[in-house]
């Protein structure tokens, strides 16, 4: 039997990383590193070092680091040119199980935020075990997602009284996929989506790389901040080179 | 001044705080702690006593406990009643801080789950800096939610590729808040909402008591399983005298 640990590491400080997922950490004898190209890569690569550096030895575990496959711009055949995406990561993941874990030992892929938001890991390992490695087990622990720091830095509630919340994506959004709730968080925003949607009777709280140090954090009427937030994060992005954002759009009630 | 930590601690175990919550904990020099009456009571206090146990020596610490103020049932002004249940809870938590906790001490509350996520302290602590303590400060500490645990349980994404994930109430979800979205997760069901929709395309993945040693897991399409689980939810919540549990309802998508 192999082992792979799916671990959530959060928003990439070790602080946010849970006991559990530390426990599982400390197991691993090869962690597997698919290094994205572009934004976000240097991000990445330094919240893992800080990582093991917090809490395993040097020298007690290996690193298998392959690029990771690229994603064409997905066009119209969006869930197709997926499809195909997880296609290659998943040969290329059970190429490296395959080679660099021995059976018995213990993998881990370190994931951003949580496995299970937004993250096409768990389905490549259940690909995987499928059609390729039977004696595959993995395990997914949670990890603090962006949506859960965005709220506590903001100090509010992700949900009005009784209400519900929808994680959405922009381009759901402006396809009216928040029509009907009263709190979405938007993720994926490339463009400021929330300047073409009616501002009226919204609040946006909005941040920036949260949980870094370079967090940015702003707030207010939609119809009065809207515009000041766009130009944070178009001069944030220019600033880095890359962006990563999310937003939680409330509707004001009227006070009862 | 004087601050507070609201510190989610997740589902109950002490290996689900994250490092940032365990920190927090170990410069609390009160905890204010409200039982509530009734179900899961007992649950909350082993769990917050495992907790402490674990990272904190004992008499290093105080607690302070009083009585939760009790919720009346909700029936057509459900706003009105929360928003006079939040006053008198707003009223207690003041009145506690105000007698215990001195200028420059530290105080927290802990929140099963995640503060943002269907828990009012947010908003009550933002009130009592408002109206009674202004040198009340405070910060939120994220923890992880029973969604997370759900979908790590079940190892099953929250979101399909390129879609959204509503959080959503058994109640809201009657009124048809699922509408238009292809995974939902419903939280609050007291009666088993999910016999009484649709169940065509859809698969459930129910958890119940998830992250605790009672934990009960479910899944399969809806039309087959629903009845089974809406059996177990009764028979777990009869065997412990309460039951917690929540569930995921995922829209299958046609192979492409």
């Amino acid at each position: 039997m192999r082992m792979v640990y799916l671990i959530g590491i959060g928003p990439g400080g070790p602080e946010y990383l849970t006991m559990q997922a530390v426990a599982a950490l400390r197991q691993v004898d090869v962690f597997f590193i698919l290094e994205k190209e572009g934004r976000g890569k240097e991000g990445l690569a330094e919240a893992r070092r800080r990582i093991l550096a917090t809490y395993r030895e040097p020298g007690s575990y290996r690193e298998v680091v392959a690029p990771s496959p690229g994603r064409p711009p997905a066009g119209e055949a969006y869930l197709d040119v997926v499809a195909d995406w997880h296609q290659r990561k998943a040969d290329l993941i059970a190429g490296l199980i395959a080679d660099h874990l021995a059976p018995g030992q213990t993998g881990a892929i370190l994931v951003w935020g949580d496995p299970a938001l937004y993250d096409s890991n768990i389905e490549i390992l259940h690909r995987i075990h499928r059609e390729r490695l039977p004696d595959l087990r993995f395990e997914v622990i949670p990890g603090i997602t962006s949506v859960q720091v965005l709220a506590a830095r903001h100090k509010v509630p992700l949900n009005a009284v009784g209400g519900d919340v929808l994680i959405t994506t922009a381009r759901r959004m402006e396809a009216g996929s928040c029509e009907g709730h009263d709190s979405a968080v938007v993720m994926l925003d490339s463009n400021a989506a929330f300047r073409r949607i009616d501002p009226d009777g919204l609040d946006i709280y909005w941040g920036g790389y949260l949980g870094t140090e370079d967090e940015v954090l702003m707030s207010g009427p939609l119809a009065e901040v809207g515009e000041a937030v766009a130009e944070t994060a178009l001069r944030e992005k220019r600033r880095h080179g890359w962006i990563l954002d999310i937003y939680l759009l409330r509707r004001r009630r009227p006070a009862s």
